[in-house]
C-alpha cells in the first residue's frame, strides 16, 4: 500500500524511503558497505556512543534535503520531481566514496580524496543503473544551471552538514552540538538561484556556527581521539613499509592489495572497475581485524601500536601553540629510544607530530547569505552583531606513549 | 582534582567512574574488548542506531546503580562503602561473559551461557585484583546476607533491565520502549531485605511491563532482526561442521578454535585461564570479518549466506500461531532444493524453523512487590487494576532465501 | 513571502498557520479568549508546569490534522482543498465553547455542554465570516458524506486526544503518558470511507490506550487534582446560592451574570447573540479573580473555601471502592459541624462526595479498527495479544478539611 | 516514609523538597503567591507554552542548587548542613519580591525594585520563622564569609540564570537557549572561596553565554513581547493618572491602593508589615482583570489600550539604530493624533518611544573565572579562542498603533 519504506531514527523520529531509484541505491551492497563504515571513526574510544555509520549519515542528510525541497516548493521555488530525485541521489551518495575508518585513512591506504572517488562510484552506478543518476552527478559536480541544488549538498548550509552536526552530537551525547536545524531549513529559500536564508532564521544561523566550532574542539579534534586517530594512522604505515618489505603481514583480500600498492586517482581513472571493485569490499572491519591480529605481529612496532589500540591504551597527546623546538623533540626521541628499543626507526612511528586547524569558520569561501525583510540580501558577516570573527586556530601538538615521561 | 572519570553518554548525560577498582576493572581488556560486542548483534539491519555495545550497556547499569543506591540509602537502608562498591563491580561486570553477537551466538560457537561465563571471568579478576571481588561474586552469586543487593545486579527490576530498555529504545528509536527509569529508582525501597516499589510508583511499573513487551515484539523478536540471527547461526553451525569435516575456513586464531571444538561448561572450569585467554580474544569483528571473507568460499552454501547477510539480502520469515503442518515443510523443502541445488544437505541450513515466546511477562518468577502505603507488601498482580495479565504467546516460524515462492 | 504564519511550539518544534481564514479565525477574539483558559483546570496544583491553554492545545491538534491529512493523501485517499480547510477550522474551534476552568465547572456556571457551545459559536463565526465554515460545522457535527473526516476531530483516534495526552504529558512532566503521535498518524489509512491504523501500528496504539489509561489515574483523576476542582465546584455553587439569596459578592459584568440565572441550551438558543456575547467574555481570570476577592466576603463558607483554594490548602480526598456507609458520613458530618460551626448547612460544601469512573478504555463505543496486511479490518480488541481487556473502575470518594480527623 | 516530598518537573524531571523548613517555605502564602506571576509576563503572545510562574522558576533554581552543593563537597569544599540549608532557602527566595507581571510593571507600580521586596520579605520571613533565615539573609546579602555561596545564588553562574534560562528556553520551544546545565554544574569548583569552573567546562561556558545572547534577542527583547509588555505600561499609567485625578477604575483592593499611591522603598521600610501585607496580595490575576474590565472604562485611552491587550491587537514596534528624529516624532504624533483623536495627550500613551541594550555580556562586573589544569585561576575573556567580545547593542524603538501608517 505504503510507496516508501519506513525506517526508525532516534535523531528525527522516521526516515521515507520512496521504493524505486532511491529505494534501490540504499538496497546496492556500495551503500550497505557503507553500514560497516563508522561516521567519526574512532571517537567512540572517547564517547562510547558515537559508533553511527555513514550509512546512517547518508539517510539522515537525505531526509533533511527531502525536507529543505519542500521548504523551498512551498516558497515558490521551482524545482522538478527529477530535480528533486537528483538531488535526492546526489546527497544519498556524497559520502559513498568513504574507506575504512573515513577522514583517518584517508591518505594512508590510497591516494584518493572520498569526494574522488564518490563521484567515480556514482559514474560506475550511472552505468548499471542505465543513466539514471545524470542528473545527479551534474549537481553533484556543480555543472547545472541552478547552483542551490548543489548547494544542498555542498555548501555552506548544506544537508551534509546539518545532519552530521545533528547525529554527531546526537550520538556523542554532546549537547554542545545541538543545533535548530529544523528551523534552519524552514528559513531556507532562493534568491537569483542560490541558497539564502530569511532574516528571521539568523539566529538558529549564529547557533549553528558556534554548534560547529564547539564541536570541533570538543569531538572532532578532542585530544584523545586525536591520538587514536593518528596512532591508527602510524599502524597503518607500519604495516605497509613492512609489506614492501615483503614481511607477511597474515591479511588477506583487497585491504592485503591496498597495503602491497598505493593507488594514485590516475590508478583509478585508468582501472576504474577493477580498482572500486577492490575498494568497495573494505571497510572499519577489515582494518579492526587486522589490529586484533596483528597484536601478535613478529615486527615490535606494529604489534606495540597494535595491542595498544585493541585495548586502548592510548598516547598521550600535548597541543601547543607553536612548533615544538627541536632540542625538545631529540630529547623525546632518545627518552622513546630507551624506552622502546624496538629498532632503529621507531620514533618515526612513536613519536608523532603534526598540526590541526580549526576551520569551522573560514568566512574566505561562499559565505552564508541572509535575505534581509527588505529584500536585500547581504553576507552574514555584514549583519550587524552576527559578525563573530571567529579567531582561526593552528594548534600544533606532539603524541607518544604515556610511559615517555620528560 | 576529581576523584571521578566523566564519560558522556547520550542516554544519561553523564555517567561518573570513580578512580580505584571500578575504574581499573573499565580500564581491564577484558572490560575494553565489551567495546567489540554489539548490544543487540544484528538488529541494526532494521534500526540502524542500535550499533550500541556491551560496553556502554555496563556502563549505564552501574550508573543507575549507583543511583539506586543513593535512593536506598536516603530511605535508611544501610548499605556500607564495601557492599556500594561490590554491587557496582556486580552489575558492571554482569554481562562480560558474552561472545560475539551476545545472545544470537550463545550455544553455537560454545556451550556454556554468558551468566556461567561472566562468574568465571569474574573469578579470573578476583585472582589479578587479589580478592577484591569476593564480595561482588558473593553479591552476583546471590549468596550474600541482604538479596536486595543482589536484586539490583539481577531481578525483576534489576539495572541491568532498567538500562537495557531504556538504552535499546533510545538507539532504535522505538518510542514505545521509553520507561520512567528515574521515576521507578526514586519508588525503591527495602523491605525485610528484598527490593520493593512504593505504591506512588506503581503507574511507572506498569508503563515499564508494558515497554517491555512491546520492545520484544517491535525490537527483540522483530521479523527480520531475527531472520538475519538465525542467518546467522545456520552460517557458523555450516562453519564448524565444514571445519569437522577438515576443511579449511581461513580464519586464524581464537575463531578457529572454537570453530574447531565445542567446549563445554566442565572444560572451561578445568583450563579456566587457557579457555578464557581464548574466548576473551573474540569479538564481532571476528565473526564480521570471516562473512567477509567466506563469501568467495568454495562451499556454495557457506558463501551464499555469507554474502547475504553481508549485502542485507535476508531471508524471508513467516510467523504462525501454530507449528507448520509436514506437508507444508515438505513442499518447502523441494522448491529449496530446486532453487538452491547446492547439496543434498542444503534445507539443514536454508530452510530455517522455530519458535519464539514472549516470555516478558513471566509472573511465575519472583514477582514484582509493592510496598503500599498501608506499610503492607503485595505482589503487583494482587493489586487491583494493575495486574495485567498479559497471554504468552508462542509463535513458530519458518524462514528461508527470498527467492522461494510458494 | 512566506504564506504562513510560523509559531514555536515546545511540544511539536513549529506549527504553520496559513494566512487566510485559518488566520483569520486565530485572530479573533473568541479564540484568543482560549488563551486564559487553562488546558486542564487546576492540575497545576500538583504539576506547576501544567499551565497551558485551550489556545495552544487547539493549534497543536490543528497542527496535528494538517499532518495527518497528508498523510492520508499520501495514500490515496482524496480530500480537496476546500475538505483539508474545513477539517482544520473544525479541529481547531472543537473546544471553543468551553469556559473557565474547562470541564471543572462545566455545570455550575451554564447548563449547557461545551460540545453545545462549541456548535453555537462555530454558527455565530458563520454568520460573521459569512458561511465560509458551513463544511466546517457538516464535519465538526458528523453528516458530511466522508465519516473518516469527523473521526479526525472527534473519534477513538482523533487528533484532540492525540494532542491532548501529548501536550498534557509534556507540560506535566508525567513521561508515563508519552505517545508516539508520530507513528500513530503515519500509519492512519482510510478503508471505506473510516478512519483505520495500518497493522505495523498495532504497538504503537496499544502504548497510546495504555498511556491514555495511566494519565487518568497519574493526572485527570489524581487525588489532589479531584480535590481541588471539587474545592472550586462547592465555592461557586455556595457563591451562586448566596446570590440567588440576594447577598451581593462583589463581582461585576459577566461572571456575576451568570451567577445570577443558570442558563440552559434552549436559553441559548433563542438568545443565541447576547448570551455568546456574555458567555466570551468569561474566563479563568474572572474566577480567580472572584477567589481572592472572596477571601474577605462575611459568609464564612465562601471565605474558608476561597482562601483555601488561594493558598492552596487542599482538602484531604480518600478513594474508596465502596459508596461510603451512611454511619461513616454521619459521623464526618458530626466532626465538620463541630470544627467548621460556621451555619447549619456547612457540610453541603465541605463535605464533597463523588465518584470517577476510568472511562479511558470503554470499547462499546467506535472501536478503533486495524487495517491488517491481508486488507482485512478488524477491531482491535479482536487481534490476538492486543486484547488488552482494562477492567473498568469506578472509585468513590469523600473530601473534606484536612483537620477533620476521623 | 521519605524526607522528602517530590514534584514532577518537565524540565528536570524531579525536584525533591525536604520537609522542615523549606517545605514550609514553600507552602506559605507569599510563596504560592508566585503561582500566579508568570515569569516571563506577556512572551506568552509570541510563545504561547511560556506561560511558566515564578513558583517553578524559583523551585528550579533551588534544584541546581542542591546538585551544585553536591558537587562542590564532593570535590573536597566544606559546605555544613546549616550553611546549604541557608544557600537553599536564599534561592528559593531571591524572586520573591517580584510583583505582577515581574519586571514589566516593577518602576510602574511601585518605586522598588524586586531585590529590595526580597529582602524586607525574607526579613518578615525571618522574624514569623524566628530566626532561621538569619544566614539566608547574611548570604542573599554577600555579608557572609563565604562568598562562593552568594555566589550561587547572585553571579555570573548563578542557579537564578541556570534555571531561567533553561526554563525559559523549554517552555518557549526556542532551542537556541539550550544550555548544558548539567555539564555547567559537573564543573564548577571553589577556588579561594570564590566560585570557578574547570577548564574542561569552557566549552558549555561558551555555549552558556551564547545562549544567553540568542535568548535575549529572540525571547526577552522579541520585538512583539516589548510591544505588548510596553502596552502594558501605558495603560497602568494611564489608569494611575486616571485615579489621581479622581476617576473611579473600578477595581478593589490592593490593586487599587497601589494605583492611588506610588510608595517607595523608605515607605516600604517604615510600614513593612502593612505594606507587604498589601503587596504579597498582588499578583497577575489583578492587573489581568483589570484589563478586562477597562475594556468598558469610559475613558477612550484607558479602554483603547486594555482591549488592545486583551484581544491581543497590538502595537507596531520598529528597532532603529539611532534615537529617531524629532521631525519623524513630530508627524508620527499627527498622524496618531487624527487617528486616535481622544484627547489631547493621546500621544502620552499612544506613541511609546524607548530603547533596550542587551545587557547579557558585560564583563565589566565580576567576569566568569576558570581554573586552568594548571592550577591557576584565569578570567573567561583572557583564555585564547574563547574570548568572544560580543559588540553591546544599543537598539532604540518607536511603538504606535498598528493602523498608523507613516
Amino acid at each position: 500500500m505504503s510507496k516508501v519504506k519506513i525506517l526508525n531514527d532516534p535523531v528525527y523520529g522516521f526516515i521515507s524511503i520512496p521504493y524505486g531509484i532511491i529505494f534501490d541505491l540504499v538496497e546496492h551492497p556500495y551503500f550497505q558497505r557503507l553500514r560497516r563504515i563508522k561516521q567519526v571513526s574512532l571517537t567512540h574510544y572517547v564517547y562510547p556512543g558515537a559508533l553511527h555509520t555513514r550509512f546512517h549519515h547518508a539517510l539522515g542528510a537525505y531526509h533533511l534535503t527531502c525536507q529543505a525541497i519542500d521548504v523551498l516548493r512551498s516558497k515558490g521555488t521551482e524545482i522538478s520531481d527529477a530535480e528533486a530525485e537528483a538531488v535526492g541521489i546526489s546527497i544519498l551518495l556524497h559520502d559513498i566514496g568513504h574507506g575504512p575508518f573515513s577522514h583517518t585513512l584517508e591518505h594512508t591506504l590510497i591516494n584518493v580524496t572520498h569526494e574522488q572517488l564518490s563521484v567515480m562510484i556514482m559514474e560506475q552506478l550511472n552505468q548499471e543503473f542505465e543513466g539514471a543518476l545524470s542528473l545527479a552527478i551534474e549537481i553533484f559536480n556543480n555543472r547545472y544551471h541552478k547552483p542551490f541544488l548543489h548547494q544542498l549538498v555542498s555548501g555552506q548550509l548544506d544537508m551534509d552538514r546539518m545532519d552530521y552536526l545533528n547525529r554527531d552530537s546526537f550520538f556523542t551525547g554532546v549537547s554542545e552540538g545541538v543545533i535548530g536545524y529544523d528551523r534552519i531549513i524552514k528559513m531556507l529559500a532562493v534568491h537569483n538561484n542560490h541558497l539564502v536564508v530569511e532574516e528571521k532564521g539568523i539566529y538558529s544561523i549564529e547557533k549553528f556556527l558556534i554548534a560547529r566550532r564547539l564541536m570541533y574542539w570538543q569531538v572532532y579534534l578532542h585530544k584523545t581521539v586525536l591520538s587514536a586517530e593518528q596512532m591508527l594512522i602510524q599502524t597503518l604505515r607500519r604495516a605497509k613499509m613492512l609489506r614492501h618489505r615483503g614481511i607477511k603481514l597474515g591479511v588477506q583480500g583487497s585491504l592485503n592489495y591496498f597495503l602491497e600498492n598505493t593507488f594514485s586517482e590516475q590508478d583509478f581513472r585508468l582501472n576504474r572497475a577493477i580498482l572500486l571493485e577492490r575498494f568497495t569490499s573494505l571497510d572499519d572491519t577489515d582494518i579492526a581485524s587486522a589490529l586484533k591480529y596483528w597484536q601478535e605481529h613478529f615486527d615490535p612496532i606494529l604489534s606495540f601500536m597494535s595491542k595498544n589500540l585493541i585495548t586502548r591504551r592510548l598516547f598521550k597527546l600535548e597541543f601547543m601553540d607553536r612548533q615544538p623546538d627541536s632540542d625538545h623533540i631529540r630529547l623525546l626521541r632518545q627518552k622513546i629510544e630507551k624506552q622502546h628499543p624496538y629498532s632503529h626507526d621507531v620514533t618515526d612511528y612513536l613519536l608523532i607530530m603534526g598540526k590541526e586547524t580549526n576551520t569551522a569558520y573560514s568566512t574566505s569561501k561562499e559565505e552564508i547569505q541572509i535575505l534581509l525583510k527588505s529584500g536585500e540580501v547581504k553576507p552574514m558577516s555584514l549583519i550587524s552583531d552576527h559578525g563573530i570573527q571567529p579567531k582561526i586556530f593552528t594548534k600544533h601538538y606532539l603524541c607518544y606513549p604515556k610511559d615517555v615521561k620528560i
